[in-house]
């Protein structure tokens, strides 16, 4: 096993971190590895705001659904979706009456941006420094837009939290589902009812016994979280405010 | 210099590979690494389709506006948002009259793929195969989900070609722009004239002097590839056929 597949293998989401700032020589190499990430027509189409200012990173935390943690990081990262460059570099290019952009920039830009930040995050694996992925960041939009000062063609993509492992840390790794229900031959396999209760069995058995929703089986707990979860319906709406401008083609 | 910063500075898209098929070893390890990745609730809400058939590489390439090299490559691999594993086993769990999925759901299925989409680029850079990614999957939705067998719950995020390294290759590396176009302190950063006018310097200079807009100016080139090209229209139109299934809540 080399290196690099030593440590995607390691890696966990990690939420506490050692009380010590991320060097600066180590957070140029995360950006840099970031930057280098493959893009679309080598466009670049994303911003990273770095965010070490405790105000803002407790703000966060209480806008990116209540994590506490969130502000124990050395340093947050948020990758943003963003034409807004381009748009502006074309009015300097004398182009008038610019046209919308659409649904195509809004993906590239997206795309983009998740590949640019695992990029970051295994730059910082590599280093010693933990990382935990915060989708929470596509909720708030409007809260989010006025904290960071983001313009209309942005969208915040992808957040981590970053810093470095606590030292001797026993790292606890969660099961993934079988390769056999995630990696189809040739084709889209859909799952008929027996395959999908084996690939949902050790869910099953690991389910927390109290839930929120008083509910019996990890689907039906999933189910609940997903329709009628604040977080999720706040998620749902936050988006589609967010694409807005990349819809109006 | 650790060997996984080594890789990511020194992977480049590759669109020539020697003609070998990579071994039933290496993409194992390349799937795996895949399905390490970080994933939003640990609920991996992706599948990716591994295809090697003649025909169905013949076929993408031509879907894929029409890049022959897509064919050529060992195997490629296709990181499909997928909710439709979930939407099956919520029926299982016997919930009645589900709901429609959300954005969220879209959005958080698409960053799940992407990440992990990014872990087997790295594991495959790590073993000598290289990769490109190719956005046009977005392109012919219609056409991808028959050709797929895609359930409509699912949406195809990323599509990597896969193939090792020629021998002794002559890596050319493409520029980037400067961090401090990129990375911005605490809150975006709106670059002005001037920045831009600099961000921008190399591309105005580098331009190709020829082009099918007949333009003069990198900006007017780009603003009329994303706005009046057919590849850009034709993704626009295809995510928002492919998004309808998560906009319905």
């Amino acid at each position: 096993m080399n290196d690099i597949i030593k440590a995607i293998n390691n890696r966990v989401s990690l939420r506490k971190y050692q009380e010590k700032e991320i060097s600066k020589e180590h957070l140029d190499i995360i950006l840099e590895s970031a930057i280098k990430a493959p893009t679309a027509g080598n466009m670049m189409m994303y911003s990273i705001i770095k965010i070490s200012d405790e105000k803002t990173k407790e703000k966060l935390s209480i806008t990116c659904d209540n994590q506490p943690f969130i502000k124990k990081a050395s340093v947050i990262l948020i990758f943003l979706a963003d034409m807004q460059k381009w748009c502006d570099y074309f009015k300097v290019c004398n182009i008038e009456n610019i046209k919308p952009l659409g649904m195509n920039d809004f993906m590239l830009s997206i795309n983009d941006s998740l590949i640019a930040c695992q990029n970051a995050v295994l730059a910082a694996e590599s280093l010693d420094i933990g990382s935990c992925y915060i989708g929470d960041i596509m909720e708030n939009y409007e809260e989010h837009k006025t904290l960071l000062n983001l313009p209309d063609y942005t969208f915040p993509a992808a957040m981590i939290t970053l810093g470095y492992y606590p030292e001797n840390m026993k790292r606890v790794y969660r099961d993934r589902f079988d390769k056999e229900h995630v990696v189809f031959d040739e084709k889209y396999k859909k799952l008929d009812e027996d395959e999908l209760k084996e690939m949902f069995k050790n869910k099953e058995e690991n389910m927390p016994k109290t839930n929120p929703f008083n509910v019996n089986s990890f689907g039906e707990l999933i189910y609940n979280r997903k329709t009628s979860a604040d977080f999720s319906i706040e998620m749902d709406r936050s988006i589609k405010e967010g694409i807005k401008f990349f819809t109006k083609k």
